[in-house]
């Protein structure tokens, strides 16, 4: 099967990339041609076993989708999008990528027509979610987003599942939770400080914690974003009927939850590097957003994230640092 | 207080105006200018206490929008749509009609600036929501449209909102129930009947039932629906905080109970005016509608509709026939 993956250069991106080219395939099928996708050039993995591709332009510029479609590619990962900080100061810029960029890719594939129909697995957000919540939102609760990126995920759920429902696609939303441990620098996203205060301990820096510890958050591995996109590129369409779009399954903690699993993989020391410094700004962001999901249709339909945040902490330590940390 | 309607020559969109030309005002402001526009030339009414323009042109073209937005209303009612039949005939009419002018209406209200923020009141559709439900539609229910029309009602809630958040205008979105009795010669859509038997044996004409007595839905009267229009307009919007979307009341009756209520009203003669012939499709298409909402949200902001469906017939005889029927 061909491959397409729109935001190929991005964290999650790159590694759905590596996944890929250590397996070969996606569910029981080779994958024979991997293009990648995105407005910087993604970096070409080596040693894959099937023909690899980039392609760098802005899809949201016109005839830009077309071409990325033009070879008719089974699969297709549309993770590319202005993130949340950006899409909020730039308001034209966060509609034109994240709904008209979207909606160009959809129409280039309905417009090929001729029987194409691929699956298209689109990352949707927990951000299409807005305070006040119920103490864990369910798979029915309504969509209010409080930002415009959050919107602008909405919309493409909602035109997924149109797209879809007329048979022009096949498609499968998932709404990813906040992704822990991000490797690499620090950002200056107000959610970092949930992966900061784990990775900057475990590689002897010391990590700011802007919000009280009693702060309650959802959380996956980045191995378990990858795993929750090829769960959706296999998942028999059937079993989802109209409702395309998926909260996907975390792990609910507070900070306080966070750090006790620290110490308990890495030691008092380790732990001691976390300095509460409150930052009203970031503390008044984060009291918007979600707290708990209850996932149970993604769980039913076998989307699996880790069981504990411990797990979370051992996996950055063997993906990210070969198995040690600066005790 | 300038006033401008979209979808001024529907069927909502004179009932609007004449309501507007009666009471001269809106809540307590009175209304100095009307501009009527729609697709096809409004007819501008008679006697009014203001002055009244109208405009002909599809606001989804370039630069037409602009043109409606120029004199700067400060209220705005935007009821122009391609209805549920078309939309779904017609994929690329209905996105660019419903998503595309709704957009470029709120695009060129926001492009220009200095300070200009009028309500913009929108009619949404339960037609958001899909099927299954729960016995009633609570007001976090999730959006879950099951056609393209109602895709785009949805989104263009999530603009509305959006833009709301963000001080280009005042939003408020309002979903309409089904309209009944609707005026006028019987249409070909698929919930038509539920004004035809009570609209047809009122005027000594036949009227074709397709559906079984049990069916339930909901339903208001025009005259509610430019009550829900009016109340909207002059609604404090911080009252609705960042949710400006709300599901109107309305009365849920069974089929059978519209028929005992006009029987009640107009006699058996009338009522026998009914005839049962069932219809497979739309038999099916009704069984994907809501049967009930629970509309709490919009009632406690001090929306109203009829409290039986024995005022809807009572306000249809008043509204639309003198007073009189057909014995």
């Amino acid at each position: 099967m061909q491959v397409l993956i729109l935001g190929a250069a991005g964290m999650v991106g790159r590694k759905l990339t590596e996944r890929l080219v250590g397996e070969g395939r996606v569910g029981d099928k080779p994958v024979t041609r991997l293009l990648l996708h995105d407005v910087v050039e993604p970096t070409a993995p080596q040693g894959a076993p099937f023909e690899v591709a980039t392609l760098t332009s802005d899809f949201s510029q016109a005839g830009e989708a077309e071409k990325l479609v033009a070879s008719r590619p089974d699969m297709i990962f549309h993770l590319a999008a202005i993130v949340s900080g950006e899409a909020e100061a730039d308001f034209d810029k966060g509609y034109r990528i994240n709904l008209d960029g979207t909606r160009f890719l959809f129409d280039a594939i309905r417009l090929i027509g001729d029987g194409y129909c691929p699956r298209v697995v689109f990352t949707s957000s927990i951000a299409v979610f807005g305070a006040p919540f119920p103490e864990a939102i369910g798979d029915e609760f309504f969509l209010t987003p409080l930002t415009s990126y959050g919107a602008q995920k909405a919309i493409g759920e909602l035109l997924l599942a149109d797209y879809t429902r007329r048979g022009f696609f096949d498609g499968v939303g998932i709404r990813l939770p906040t992704i822990c441990v991000r490797p690499g620098k620090p950002n200056k996203a107000a959610s970092g400080f949930f992966s900061g205060i784990i990775r900057e301990p475990l590689s002897g820096q010391e990590a700011v914690l802007p919000v009280p510890e009693d702060v309650r958050h959802s959380h996956a591995s980045p191995r378990s974003a990858v795993g929750f996109l090829l769960h959706a590129a296999s998942l028999d369409g059937e079993r989802l009927g109209a409702r395309r779009n998926l909260t996907m399954p975390s792990v609910s903690v507070t900070v306080a939850e966070q750090i006790e699993s620290l110490r308990r993989i890495a030691g008092d020391r380790v732990a001691a590097r976390i300095r509460r410094e409150p930052d009203p700004t970031i503390m008044r962001i984060v009291e918007g957003w979600p707290r708990r999901f209850d996932a149970s249709r993604a769980e039913s339909l076998g989307f699996k994230a880790e069981k504990s945040f411990d797990d979370i902490i051992r996996i950055h330590i063997e993906d990210e640092l070969g198995g040690r940390f600066e005790a």
